[in-house]
């Protein structure tokens, strides 16, 4: 038995295709001391992976030419030489996209809770990176506060929608959505409650968005940046706060972009824009789960999982979350049979 | 006797020209109980004015066709019908660009503390808006911390001269400027103290702005915005600020500009960028004031004025501010008969 990996072929210019990755089967890993050998469930796609193919700086280090592609997941711990994780354990992490991995010091594992009366799938949505960068998102680096007025845009995405659900279960005078379609548009607010929700696809989106914002936006929670970030920009309201939590029409870009032409306005409305990682919340997760948790226990947070079958999958999973035909957050299912217990 | 007044005849399109402003002979304002009059000395011409000539929406609103130029400026008070004020007071405040204006509740002026010991065009300089945007900028908006990499555009220019000088007396590990042409960069480093200073008109400065700050840019003053804004967001340190207090290379701008292409830089790095207006912080300029003056005092605080003389000068004054044909605070001398005592 081997263990099937998708490696970095070559670097992409713009979208991934056929020869940017390639399968490999590399030997099953040996669980030596201080080790865990994980089987690998399932795998998050996430925009960010586009970004690590590039050779270029960034928060990570790019993947190496013939690296496996790094990615979060899910396993189930097979073996382990380490007393924090027994055999049976399902644990989420860096798995990257192959079949098995190893936990050790320095590639460390977080154990799902038990119990919490779950699938796997929700949990690695709500409960995982797309969840908690919602909530630390809006709550810490956008400081939202009651009775903000709220867009967000990939409103129908994994992240936004859950954005625009936790702002309003706190709260918020208004949450708007800015998505591509009216399909995408009629579900952000029918599904997740959006008071409404913008198709970026048509034109005057700036002025759209003075028609339902036409106080200003209290709070930005950027996905996509680009145009549609210039166009929030020119509505945001005196002291707003911009969170840049992506930048997805950004990461297949060929050329340089066009550029933001309305920075200035968070000269003349005291505004702050801020970026942040998710990662840097890490020892804060729990929290951020608690109450994620609880809302899905309640039923007051909607959320789709877009499964797509087989590691072989993954590049083409990718590709989906920058055409749109995703429908969801987006997970490969490496083995049906890691579940939760 | 009359007041003379410069009003806004035609609204600009790129660089102010003969056409924009027009010189009228208002009579000479009647002092009415609870009012205040006042004989202007001085002008403070800011980039700010240009922005307020435009039809568009701002911090304050854009000036009226027919209206009086609006601008700081310096005067002393010759009549009074308010406690206040004493015959013989030199107050600053809006004076706008003309010879005699009213003070009272809606037009409120500030007494100038007796026995500073300094001339008026340094108070107006130092102690004026743009010293006080230089200390509120650096240390309440950037949350500068000693220790810190700055870096500062328009640094030959008043604020930013005064950043730089702060930052330094602050505890700064290095303070690096950019201005325009060799003689500008000399001055930076030599009267001001800077550590460094890249001419912005030489080619790659992203790449010269690394070889400066080669650990990255913990905050970046710009007063600039454009190319050189997105040049030093292609630099900034993990957990950088970016204080957005100006940007003189859109103001005259005619077309729309290319815009700031490295605003993911924030994302990457954790940053965070913010812009603020100086009026916000009125309250609080006794404490910026009572810093720089003793700045002033023991000799740690250089600074340059540059006078121009005769109301009917201002619109070139301001000119020159686009042009880099200043060097210091431009300042128009109104009536040089007015002083501080």
């Amino acid at each position: 038995m081997g263990n099937r990996q998708i490696v970095l072929a070559e670097r992409p210019v713009g979208p991934i295709d056929a020869s940017t990755t390639r399968i490999v089967e590399a030997p099953l890993p040996h669980c030596g001391p201080g080790q865990a050998l994980i089987r690998v469930g399932m795998l998050s796609i996430d925009p960010t992976i586009r970004t690590w193919m590039n050779d270029a700086p960034g928060y990570l280090a790019p993947i190496a030419l013939g690296e496996v592609i790094r990615s979060s997941g899910a396993g189930v711990v097979t073996e382990s030489n380490l007393d924090r994780y027994e055999v049976g354990d399902v644990v989420t992490g860096f798995t990257n996209w192959q079949e098995w991995v190893l936990a050790d010091d320095q590639h460390p594992f977080r154990a799902v809770p038990k119990g919490l009366g779950l699938d796997l799938a929700t949990v690695m949505n709500v409960l995982g990176a797309t969840g908690v960068t919602a909530y630390f998102g809006l709550i810490e680096v956008g400081e939202f506060r009651s009775g903000d007025v709220v867009l967000v845009s990939g409103a129908a995405g994994a992240t936004g929608s859950v954005v625009g659900q936790i702002a309003k279960a706190r709260g918020a005078r208004k949450v708007v959505g800015i998505a591509g379609g009216p399909a995408k548009c009629l579900e952000v607010v029918e599904e997740y409650g959006f008071d409404e929700c913008l198709d970026y696809r048509e034109s005057h989106l700036a002025r759209r968005l003075h028609g339902a914002c036409p106080d200003g936006v209290d709070l930005y929670f950027d996905n996509v940046g680009g145009a549609v970030l210039d166009a929030a920009l020119s509505n945001i309201a005196l002291h707003g706060r911009v969170v840049l939590c992506g930048a997805i029409s950004q990461y297949n870009a060929m050329d340089r972009p066009p550029g933001i032409a309305n920075t200035s306005m968070l000269i003349a409305r005291r505004g702050l824009m801020r970026g942040f990682i998710i990662l840097d919340y890490a020892s804060r997760f729990p929290e951020a789960q608690r109450e994620l948790a609880a809302m899905v226990a309640n039923g007051s947070l909607r959320h789709r999982e877009h499964l797509v079958a087989g590691l072989e999958s993954a590049p083409e999973a990718l590709n989906m979350l920058f055409s749109g035909a995703n429908h969801g957050k987006t997970l490969v299912v490496v083995d049906d049979t890691v579940r939760l217990g």
